[in-house]
This record gives structure tokens, C-alpha cells and sequence, in this order.
């Protein structure tokens, strides 16, 4: 009974996000009915990131069992003749049984991309946010490194009661490029609407709505009522996988 | 009565190119439109790049004549409010009544994408081409260069009889970015479908469809029956416009 890593992209805007949910359109219902059709069978499949509704993903990572045989190269060209233009399978291979997606992966890693320049771009209007501010980005720069290390982020999440929100940030950066703001974090994982909190409070700083030098006490607070701002989902993109 | 320049982008996907045509929905007509509605009153434009159905633009410049008094940059706020977001007006500037969009530009640069690894990035789907061949990314490369200079185009151009199609190009390279093959062409002026043929053609020798060493034979041939391929219009933007 082998399995399979799929490891898929996929523009989120039209999507309800990864998970399965009762009538929506999401990735999951897409990929799991696709797979179904392919694969003659009813499937359970573990993903690495539960992308929230219009967040998008370059490495996502999904793990499939299959009671059957199939040869992966040829399992991938079918799912892409069937899947449409805004999900792609970019590779496919047999992993141990004891691989699971969500279970075996030791970090996720993620891109938001800000637009601070006056005019917003049409051909980037899906994975960008154009806030058209200017912005003073060596605040947001200091903003990003108070992130990293292990902490309790429940400033910076949607709580779910009873659960931990403990993370280990092993990465947190702002770089420039192209005249975009690009902020790259890297965790062992993140609570729900963990980076675009943090996003958000850096857009604070970078307009002169809150300090650089809070970073740590919003963090000790344990209050999210200290976010002012939840950036968008469109200028997020799931990244990549580690395990 | 001033004459504005407009610095425009937009998303080509959704329109049927930059000019007007009965009927159909182009940027120069949402332009137009919005335009005289901002104004008060109908206006003539000239534009530097018409662009073909499906082509993209990054710095198109439009001129218009005005007989009233506007300040540029509330005519800038309230374009951008009325058009939507495939196309935004990046910065507006009084110019000389000599000044012509068109007839005064010197230069129009373009950049073409195309993607050659296995599977296709939904993310950027709607400005590359993505071919997934394996290419000799090497021998595309001399193809580029031997466009250069004052030449006959017609072997690359869609005829239209009576017009020449000598046109002056002053760079054209292939470079690579992110996995990515980025072709930057810029001439004096275009022929029709001239870009998209001329990446057809290195897409042709990259694939080994054809020999780098014969483009200037092409050329010289002005024979448009030995352009095998015209890349499709989606992964074409005009970039950048000289005065």
C-alpha cells in the first residue's frame, strides 16, 4: 500500500481556503475529488499548511495513501489534466508509511508581500498588498527580528481556547526587492493568522501607529487586542516545507 | 489647454488589447471612457504601444489634450478610483503641446517571460509562458543577440502591405531569473506580432527545432513562413517607453 507526497501549488484567490468545509470551493475538496476520480477510490489526505481562505502556496505539501498501484510520474500528468490553471502538482513521490504531511513537518515557511508604492501594480494585484503608504522600513526591519525565538504568540493569533500558542520563530525577516516589501518568517509552525498579525504590526510601525521597541511587551502581553491590524490575505503565499 | 502624459499599467488578460474596436472591451476604451467622465468633456488620446488582445503593460504612456484646467494629481486620484483594478494610472505629468505619445517616443523596451520548468506556477500563470521543455537555454541566448541592429523584420512581422518593416533594435538578451527566461527587447519601434515572434523563434532553436546560426539568414530571407512558432500573447509586457 504505498503512499505519496504531492507537493502542489496553488493560487488561493478563488478557493475557501485549504480545508474541507461543508459546500465551499476549497483546495482540499478540488484535490481530494481529482484524486478520486484518478484513483477509483475514496481517499484521506494530511496537508502541512491549512491555508486560510484567498492565502496562496508555492510548497505545500500533501500525503495520500493509496490502496493500489500506480506509477507516481504518471499519477502527477493526470492530476494536472484535471485539476484547472489555479492548482498544480509540482512533483509527486513514494515516501514511508510513516510519512505524514502535517505531522512530519518540522517547519513552515512563509512569504507576505507589501506594495508601499504609490501606484498600485495590476499584474501583481493577487499576491500583493497594495497599501500605498510611505512607509519607514528600517522600523518594520528592527519590527522582524523581535519575532524570532520561542514565545508564547497568542498577541499575534485567533485563539482557539484551550490550545497552545507557543511557536518557535527560527526565522523573521523584511527585505526589499523590486521596490516590494518581501517579509519571510520561518517557524516550526504558526497559529491561525499568525503572519499576517505579525505583518500587520509591522505595517503599524512602518506608519508610525505603534513602536518598534513594543515588539516584545505586545508579545509578554498575551493580548491580542494589541493587533491593530490583520493584513490581507492575498499577499500571502505559503512557501515551503521542511522535514 | 493642457496636455497631460499618462504612465499607465494594466492586465492585458481580460481585454481585447489597447485600441478601440466595435464593441469589444479594450483599455483604450475603459480609458476613454473614464476619462471623459473625470473631465466633463470627449477626449482624443495617443498612445506609445498598442498592444495586442492578451499583451500586458507595465510603463504605457498615453497622451491626452485637455480644454480645461485640471491639477494632475486629482485627476490621477479620481482615474484610479474609476477604473478598476486591471488598470492603474501610475503617475500623470503636464507636458508641452509638442509632446505625442506616439510620435515623440524613441524607444519601447519589452519583456517576455517564458517558463520552462516541468510544471506550470499558477501564481504567475497570467504573464508567463509556460512551456515545461527542457531547452538549450545557451543557444537561445545567441539567438537574442543576432536581432540586434537596423534590419528588414519581415520574416517576423504580421505583413501589413505597403508598410516597411525596417525597425532599429537596440538590445535584445535572454536572461535568466528564478528559474525563469526573461527576453528584454527594445527597438526604436515594433512590427506587428514582432516580440512574440521573435521568442517563438528562439523557443524553436532552444528546443532544436532550429539553428541559432540562421536567424540572420531569416532575417534576410523576409519571409514570414519560416517562423514556426509565435509565442502567445500572455507572457508579453510592454515595460518601458523612451522620449
Amino acid at each position: 500500500m504505498p503512499k505519496f507526497r504531492l507537493d502542489i501549488s496553488y493560487d488561493g484567490s478563488g478557493f475557501h481556503g485549504y480545508a474541507k468545509q461543508n459546500g465551499q470551493r476549497t483546495i482540499q475538496r478540488e484535490l481530494e475529488s481529482v484524486l478520486e476520480t484518478v484513483l477509483g477510490t475514496a481517499v484521506e489526505t494530511s496537508v502541512a499548511g491549512r491555508t486560510d481562505a484567498g492565502v496562496h502556496a508555492q510548497g505545500q505539501v500533501v500525503s495520500v495513501r493509496f490502496d493500489g498501484e500506480i506509477e507516481p510520474a504518471r499519477l502527477q500528468r493526470s492530476l494536472n489534466g484535471m485539476l484547472g490553471p489555479e492548482i498544480a502538482v509540482a512533483g509527486i513521490s513514494e515516501v514511508e508509511d510513516g510519512f505524514d504531511a502535517r505531522f512530519s513537518a518540522i517547519w513552515r515557511r512563509y512569504r507576505y508581500v507589501l506594495d508601499p508604492r504609490p501606484s498600485p501594480d495590476p499584474l501583481i494585484r493577487h499576491t500583493v498588498w497594495h497599501v500605498g503608504d510611505t512607509l519607514n522600513f528600517e522600523a518594520m526591519r528592527d519590527v522582524g527580528g523581535g519575532f524570532t525565538g520561542m514565545h508564547d504568540f497568542s498577541s499575534f493569533c485567533r485563539t482557539v481556547e484551550g490550545k497552545s500558542n507557543v511557536r518557535n520563530v527560527e526565522e523573521a525577516k523584511w527585505v526589499e526587492r523590486d521596490g516590494l516589501y518581501e517579509f519571510w518568517v520561518q517557524a516550526n509552525a504558526f497559529c491561525h493568522q499568525m503572519v499576517r498579525s505579525m505583518v500587520g504590526y509591522a505595517y503599524d510601525v512602518g506608519r508610525g501607529f505603534s513602536e518598534v521597541g513594543k515588539v516584545s511587551e505586545v508579545i509578554k502581553a498575551r493580548d491580542r487586542s494589541l493587533i491593530g491590524t490583520v493584513a490581507p490575505a492575498h499577499g500571502l503565499t505559503l512557501w515551503d516545507v521542511g522535514y
